[in-house]
């Protein structure tokens, strides 16, 4: 069995989709990053009141995900229709858990933009955290949910 | 004590690094995309004759660490002038090894620009090994070297 | 009421738009750069023979409607298919008026594409005429027609 | 006399400005949003609560700054120190007072980047709010302040 | 007879293609980069051991498709559903011809996606080798095919 | 031999330039796009009269020359310092000779620049003329001076 992004001579390139339909397709990823408990406290305190690292890290998810074509060499660009972010903090972990939810009408699915989202938003708060913290884990990182499209529904435990 | 990226009033802001020195900076970091034994041999497999996809994920991440403070909102903008990555198929995981190291003169380090190429080569194999697993896992994404600049040198476990 | 940028809990997100259909959408804008008598002059001399400010304006301002998802965090991505920018001096400002025209077929409307191809074309106006004049200033940007879409048609004075 | 962005037979170009040392640069720009009061309620409500339509804007605003060279067409290239945004609810106009101030170390000044990252705030609360009035108005961008380089400080009203 | 980019005043713009119905579009375009049999010789030798140029450009190539409208002013954003390069060393030449194969559905064709792949790939093999010639030639870039639209199919010589 | 931009196992790495001083540099690269006298005509009268596709072109490569390293994989990404296009018709070819020159300070020199810029300067003449003539070829691309770095000076016809 071969890799569906390379052809038959081992080329990569972008898969023809162009016969495939336009339907309506959804996925969810998670991911999370780890730090000790007094760099979690200084985002949760923050967001009361020192400044919303969160909220900064929602929007660089959001805007990552309209950028997945851009990054990700072999993915088809897609008008994304709705990007949702949720990041909370985990006293467990402890760190900050981000899941993402994508969704488009399209010809292929909205996973890599899922994962993009939450990729980048991970990034970002790692940035900006980093001068508290540099042994900050980044990790997770996985699909949880995908519908729509010929391999039809996927679901995984977040 | 304050994160650094918000003001007094809790505001995000871009740091300001006009005062500080240009300095020789470097900054290494690390991951891994964890899949099946099958799904992993059929990268290692593709490399010899059915596609190189670790070339195209180093190339991705590569390109990723140039397009960093476009992707991460208060990342100050700096001027790369090394980026590599290395790519190795680790049969323990089972799954892919991904690491980058970044090099820049200039105020601020670029840590970032390290792991957002760490995360974007992950991304990148994910994207070309879905179509045949889709439970892969992205983690262990941390730095493992920086130097240069006032806080100095820091080096964690790869 | 909510803003609808914003979910029940306050966090931004992209509104989901999936199960809006696809219309036909229009969408005006209008601006103006103020400025003195004599930069105008300079800029409608050089019209004929110094160098197009205004084409280049024009140029800038069509990109820029392209680029307007990139730019705004929680704007939807679209593939326009018409831009179309109006740029005529009038001595009475003194200055530009600039007027933008979009069109898609979409699930959203193209009313920010308008109005950043308006800024974008009075900064660029503004950027070429700087090194003469410093105290120009850009107002005026306001929606002036929209059509398309659940809310209907909208219009006002240019 | 000539605009310095177009050469001798009158084609644009991006002016040379290899030959000028690099030294500080700093630039303050303003501009604001008018709303109905009941408008600027919404958002000035939605801050404690049901969302922060000012950090949105505000980190538009910045990650806009970073795209100036990018959007604006003769503009060079420069990797910007600080950027920083201030946005106030000010009930008298009634609206949103948008101020933004840019620094870098180079060989042009930064006042494109601060009207630019005026530019972008203004319009991602036009965005933000557009469901609930569609007449709102952008204006008054203008540069405030700038030092550094040949021409010398420059200073105007806020 | 006048050039369907400029309107009646002789103003640039992007032309409205709001009311052409969307359907399935290819292009196929080709160029070449000349070198001395000696350069050709590395970049041939390499593929098999010492690194694959050949690789690193097609990537390139079908990054820059997707980079289209962006580069190109007038240009509309079209989301293509498959772009796949074919480099092949050719030593009459001697030198690296490069094809271009790229679909969608949509409102116009995507002859600049095709062409703009095949410049992105030769610049890029341009740019790998430039260490070792410096008098390489870029050339042969036409368009061999194009099919739906209203102008229906196209075909030229390779 | 081996080519600079692949490491001893056969990776792409964008090369280590870290060390090399920072020099005055500059590059000037040439191109053309071949058409007939008719198409020609329609666009050296346009430029009187019915649109300047010359002028929206020579933008475009100012333009494309900021976004070099943004679409050549491994080209280290520079600030430009200045950029310039000369577009004339030649009716000899018959068609349009492009040239571009382009200057930084910098460790590494700005041949890609120059040549991105001439390369998107004629995809932006083929774009916009396409509509009457589909059989145009862009060819002749190469660098006709450089200087600058440890390499030196190195000059060609044009």
């Amino acid at each position: 069995m071969a890799l569906t992004h390379f052809d038959g001579d081992g080329n990569a390139h972008m898969v023809d989709v162009s016969d495939k339909p336009a339907t309506a397709r959804e996925a969810r990823a998670t991911g999370w990053v780890r730090m000790t408990p007094e760099t979690l406290d200084m985002i949760t305190d923050g967001r009361a009141k020192k400044g919303d690292a969160l909220g900064v890290a929602r929007l660089a998810g959001i805007m990552g995900a309209k950028r997945t074509s851009d990054l990700i060499p072999l993915c088809h660009p897609l008008p994304v229709t709705k990007v949702a972010l949720d990041l909370a903090p985990d006293p467990e972990l402890p760190g900050i858990r981000v899941t993402a939810t994508v969704k488009t009408s399209g010809q292929t699915g909205v996973e890599m933009e899922a994962l993009t989202a939450v990729s980048t938003a991970c990034l970002t708060i790692y940035d900006m955290v980093k001068a508290v913290q540099k042994d900050m884990e980044i990790g997770g990182i996985h699909l949880t949910f995908k519908d729509g499209g010929k391999s039809g529904r996927f679901e995984a435990q977040p």
